[in-house]
């Protein structure tokens, strides 16, 4: 069997190329018969970073890129002005199929920007979604779109929840994932304008649609996915990683306030950070992929760490060896 | 001066009317010469209850009405169907003067309904409003509109920000309250459609008009007041309710693994509290008023605990000394 050859954005986290080219080499070591990892980056900095790993991996090669895209770049701005850059260049490597996906911890609009525009959607795709997961004691919920899609139409909001049974079917192997339509109350006459009509959209899908959901029913693991437009979506997301600053902030504040109340937290930070934190962290998870597009791209966080991005990889070859694309593609044409 | 007499719904919270009594009783011996309280509801019931507590207060009556409207109840069929429902006698009161402002901790669509319908809307108000206080550690932030207003139009808004404005200022006496409009980017050119013009609305306004916040944003006391359309309010409120639930569910489940760790999460839960949870805890807050009728109107959270009940009665106080009301017909009419 040839190996996986996934494409890493080696100048994508905050901490570039750090934490790309570590979590590149866990990754590779991991998995030295199945993956191939290229890095895309300036070749300078991704050597110098690899000689102090002192490793030589055979499965690690390099792809220069000159240019870097940062956080303030403006996404399709930067597909112009910055032709060689670690995204542009890593994602025409898949386009050419000399990689089989690419994972970027980058600017995430930018990374949106170019797989839309040099992959192409799925036929039957209006827009391409990114989905979250939101952790619960009883499995995991992906809400779609978290991408900032916004002014969703009804169909679009159809095709998430089709693209996202697949993804929760596959990925996280739920048999038959119940599909929900966030709203503002549980019964079918609550809603907006857009839910009205997805409503009835999903009821004739043959999803395995539950109706309704409310905000508070995202962390209750009521459904698996959770559909919605991607302005709602991404308020959610964002707030919900603001939560947990808060009551990070919030514990250091205390733990600043004298050598006992530091001492108290610091004791009780294990088991805060067993029992509540991790389950909240992104880390954890490794990105989220670009679901419609042809071709497979994971996105990260900026501030992923090596871990991040090794499952970051790790969820691109398995977006690979499940055929995702394949099977969102039979899907969306019936 | 006359006392200021306000209404109090005694069917309204889930353990009316132990806890909506209870609450009067607070508030009505805080304050026996500024307060006269009517309770209304089941006569027999509340003079019960009365009985109960041993308490015979002057500045305490009674009104029977011997309809209930329960949570299941739709808001406008009840309105109908339960004419004389606690939540219709008391919001008629106001509507005839007999008190200066109604509370409920009942059901807030129907207290929502019956307060437009039978007080009707401020001059040039086209949606009255909910918000949500949302605590950070440089102030409060209020969030518009919480109360599922969905489909708003950018001049929807502008009223939030304006009706917000004002309550900030005289009710938090935040001296030139921020302004944000909740999108999905900090930047003029991130949002939708509605985010577009109302930026525009917002900007000419005369408002300290802060620009674009994002979900992040919300707890983090960047403005005072965030406006937003209420299907996203609606579900935001209803997220940040689910996070707490989950967290409180996570420790228990901890403690239930042990008796050890049963006393360590008991040996935290006191810094807990005190540290996160109180902050997050609406029961503090005492209800929200709805923005935009004329007349004051608070509604509470149904698990409304008699201390919540007594600053929702404190609330309505509030409104009616600082002219709140006479304030949002001036800038309104603006």
């Amino acid at each position: 069997m040839d190996k996986i050859k996934i494409a890493v954005d080696a100048m994508g986290s905050d901490e570039a190329p750090l934490n790309d080219v570590s979590g590149a080499i866990i990754a590779a070591e991991l998995k030295p018969d199945l993956l191939e990892i290229i890095l895309v980056g300036k070749k300078k900095l991704i050597d110098d970073e690899l000689f102090k790993h002192k490793v030589k991996l055979k499965n690690i090669s390099v792809v220069n890129a000159e240019d870097v895209v940062t956080m303030e770049d403006s996404p399709t701005e930067s597909l112009k002005s910055k032709p060689d850059s670690s995204i542009s260049v890593g994602i025409n490597l898949v386009k050419e199929k000399k990689a089989d996906a690419f994972i970027s911890a980058g600017n995430t609009g930018a990374v949106m920007t170019a797989s839309i525009l040099k992959l192409g959607r799925i036929d039957g795709v209006g827009r391409p979604t990114i989905g979250s997961i939101f952790p619960s004691d009883v499995g995991n919920t992906m809400v779609f779109d978290v991408g900032a899609s916004v002014d969703c139409k009804p169909k679009h909001l159809l095709e998430y929840a089709i693209m996202g049974n697949i993804y929760m079917k596959n990925i996280y192997g739920v048999s038959n994932p119940r599909i929900g339509l966030l709203s503002v109350g549980e019964e079918k006459s609550k809603g907006d304008s857009l839910t009205f009509e997805t409503y009835e959209l999903l009821e004739k899908s043959g999803l395995n649609f539950i109706g309704n959901v409310e905000g508070r029913d995202i962390l209750r693991g009521k459904a698996e996915v959770i559909v919605c437009d991607g302005f709602v979506g991404n308020v959610i997301l964002k707030f919900a990683e603001g939560v947990l600053d808060v009551i990070k902030g919030k514990f250091k504040a205390y733990a600043a306030q004298g050598f006992f109340k530091k001492l108290w937290i610091g004791m009780m930070y294990g088991t805060l950070k067993n029992v509540v934190l991790k389950d909240f962290d992104y880390q954890e998870y490794g990105g989220v992929p670009l679901l419609g597009i042809n071709g497979i791209t994971i996105i990260g966080h900026g501030k992923s760490s090596p871990i991040a991005i090794k499952n970051m990889i790790l969820k691109a070859e398995e977006m690979v060896v499940k055929n995702v694309n394949e099977k969102i593609r039979d899907s969306i044409s019936k």
